[in-house]
């Protein structure tokens, strides 16, 4: 097997920890001697072993002499646990292969240049590109503070998220509600406007088909404090928050239905306002100041049209179905004001196609160089 | 080789016609001895000769005690050419493999019953579903002598095919465009509305990267005859002719601009209104008639509602460059109101996504069964 291979091996292995890991990132390591995989071992979940060390304890004695792929640079500091940079030392490993360096400002090259002071070789930059993609969360939070921010949406061919009577039960298919299950249980955060609580009146928690799943924390766009007391987001049985979002005007209304929300459990995160609108710019900014690493965006048409335009849309996943609705009534993907001229539109790059059931998913990157984001 | 393997053969060569066969099919046909090909051809435009002509001409005295593949079962009457199962009998062609039997009603089973009748095996069915979509257009038309009309939009990710300034050049990138004028050189006709022809002065022609292009005879919906007199489609160098569809209403300003029309070689169609617009299901009608066996519809958004209502449309080809327009205030893919709820929509099946440079393109059938078309 060449190297290649192996990494793409322990890239397998790090996917195992997918959902379970953050703020860490998702971690695969082997332990390799004459060409036989030794050992094996993955970051499990954030405060459990590393992949590193996972790894050699499963190799054993085998470790003196071997190769250790991992998929990012070793950490060379004492975090919850002891750096991993010691434990390779220890363990006598003669080369580490690394798939991508560690993003964090005050680690890079420091766990790599660490090992080669004390006579380990490193070969770094296999299958750097897979490794990028596999922890893009991680590393835009580690190198902004600011959320990973992942835009869904279903819509029609003709891009329609619903009928005009506001009908969206169901516009995708169950193949492709199942996946963004998936995705909410490995995000931090999901957000929604008040529109779609009050029209849908939706849990946002994660119901996966097999296994257990993780709620991430429920945020609700909502200016005017108007969220239903009888939702359902604020009588859940769920080990996450639910946080509405609001503005920092105030009134004796406001204050009252504060006391009401926060009595029922939900956090009031004040944030604002900007042209009218909660500054979601700023909003990410507090996000990831709580720890949200990832944010999942699941509408309605203006929240989606707000976040492009404000600029903190960093990927998309647009499901289509296969259907057209015909009309120019029905809730269009985005809402608001549009530019004067086609390429003043947002691009986006590195386009995947995935299918799901009869559904097409289309999946890229935003590319928020080309236009002004909303800065703070 | 074997029988799929020879007959996918016969509709690669079937293939070449494409575009010049109209209004007959494009079939291909081998002629096979002791597992070698000894013999090719192709129908390559009507008038000319069929395929299975070509294959035994090519094949010479091979032919005898040989087999014979051919995409569509051949003809047993006198056309613009003598019957091909005269020429199969008096070349001493042992076995046909047929893909797919002939639709025409007067013709179907003919061929292949006229041969066994006369010693020679036939055996059908072989690569058929291959071979009904490479004649999709022939089959529908012969059977119903309705054109197969395909739906072309490019749009944005998010549903747009323009902006609110109506900018629209260009929404998909060069190798769609090329693409689409490769379909206009294989279809009939193509039909805009006349919004399209007032906004965006088009000219409708083929215009091939390589080689010549056929242009389809252009259909201009236009109600109130209020096209332009200095109207790119009026003055074209084209061996096509521009027709428009206007109402059946009349009075002394039409009948003016009518002449006028008329004086600069376009020809006038006059179809009833339904519901103050063209009708749709009865133009069909009368473009079968003229012989028109398949229509290409570009647009706008209220034609591509329309035809989409009235039933008409076989196939979609929607193209989405990877750019999000951001806002609802730019031109929808549809137009007009749509249905209550999104069981309602029209449903496309057997979906198939090819990629065009940085475009998606999404083709399909639309399933005309489960709605209520126009009838007439």
């Amino acid at each position: 097997m060449n190297d290649k291979l192996l990494m793409r091996t322990a890239l397998e292995l790090a996917e195992k920890g997918r959902g379970f890991t953050s703020p860490n990132p998702m971690v695969g390591a082997l332990v390799v001697k004459d060409g036989n995989i030794v050992g094996r071992g993955y970051h499990k979940a954030a405060g459990l072993a590393h992949a590193e060390v996972n790894a050699i304890n499963d190799a054993g004695e085998k470790a003196v002499g071997a190769d250790l792929y991992v998929t990012l640079e070793p950490c060379n500091h004492q975090g919850r646990t002891p750096p991993c940079t010691q434990k390779i030392l220890q363990a006598g490993i003669k080369r580490v292969f690394v798939a991508v360096d560690d993003p964090n400002p005050d680690v890079k090259g420091g766990g790599n240049k660490y090992l080669e002071a004390n006579g380990v070789t490193v070969i770094s930059g296999i299958c750097e590109s897979e490794a990028k993609k596999l922890n893009e969360i991680f590393i835009k939070y580690t190198k902004t503070k600011l959320p990973f921010v992942i835009l869904k949406c279903a819509s029609t061919l003709d891009g329609r998220i619903a009928s005009r009577t506001g009908d969206a039960r169901w516009v995708s298919g169950e193949e492709s509600r199942e996946f963004v299950h998936q995705i909410r249980h490995q995000v931090d955060g999901i957000m929604v406007g008040i529109k779609t609580v009050i029209s849908d009146d939706p849990s946002l928690t994660t119901r996966l088909k097999h296994g257990k799943g993780l709620d991430p924390v429920r945020i609700i766009l909502d200016t005017r404090l108007s969220i239903p007391e009888n939702a359902k987001l604020l009588s859940l049985n769920s080990k996450s928050k639910t946080i509405i979002v609001t503005s920092t005007d105030t009134n004796a209304d406001y204050d009252k239905k504060e006391r009401i929300l926060k009595d029922k459990g939900a956090g009031i995160l004040k944030i604002p306002l900007k042209n009218g609108l909660i500054d979601l710019g700023y909003l990410m900014y507090q996000l990831g100041n709580m720890g949200i690493t990832s944010l999942l965006i699941e509408g309605g048409s203006r929240v989606i049209a707000s976040a492009l335009k404000a600029g903190i849309v960093d990927k998309i996943m647009f499901f289509y179905a296969p259907k057209i609705l015909g009309g120019d009534d029905g809730f269009p993907i985005c809402r608001g004001p549009g530019p004067e001229f086609m390429n003043q539109s947002k691009f986006v790059k590195d386009l995947n196609i995935r299918r799901f059931g009869e559904d097409i998913m289309i999946e890229g990157y935003i590319d928020n160089s080309s236009s002004n984001p909303q800065t703070f």
